[in-house]
């Protein structure tokens, strides 16, 4: 038997280049969580100008945007995602989940395979 | 209905950091189909120095070697797949089809959210 573990990381790759992967994916996660772009940059060690960059990404993947932000106002601005950028997250959640369910037997096998570091650490 | 599709990129990340994915496991075909692995990395455009430096890694990821390689010789060198090499990526291969598959619901879902390119091309 084998100690090690593995996990997937599932890039979906659209058929004119668009990309929704792990990244972004999180992205959109920390940003329904803090209500703030900047701030789920940050949590991700992201500047300010990548995770902007990548909401923009996002929004011309579909066919309406993932994520609304309000720039200044009396809260000085906040993002929230739309109906369809909460779809999109589950719908990538979802693959991800399948696909690690699915791919179980053989990902066992491979950690299998691995050097056996059960005699030491 | 959507017109668009879409394909899964995995990556297998290793609880060390190890990580098995769609660059290497073509490299792996590769070789398992040219019996050389700078034929291999050319078929891939990488460099000499690249191919090499991901067999390396390669063969330090499982318990054995998953590549083989003569260098020099009659043949003038020469490589192949060991057993292990050839069970990992169909493991690997196997692992992307699962993934497909259970994911091709919402993959399907994905695609039909995209920009509607029906009107124009």
């Amino acid at each position: 038997m084998s100690d090690h573990t593995s996990r997937l990381r599932i890039r979906i790759v659209f058929d004119d280049g668009g990309v929704l992967g792990p990244g972004k994916a999180d992205l959109l996660a920390l940003i329904q969580e803090t209500g703030s772009i900047s701030a789920a940059g940050r949590a991700m060690e992201m500047s300010y100008k990548r995770a902007w960059s990548l909401v923009g990404e996002l929004n011309a993947l579909f066919y309406a945007p993932l994520v609304e932000s309000a720039r200044g106002g009396a809260k000085g601005g906040g993002a929230m995602l739309t109906l369809l950028g909460a779809e999109v997250l589950a719908l990538y959640r979802q693959v991800e989940a399948a696909s690690a369910e699915a791919g179980h037997a053989e990902l066992a096998r491979l950690n299998g395979l691995r050097v056996d570091m059960s005699g030491g650490k």
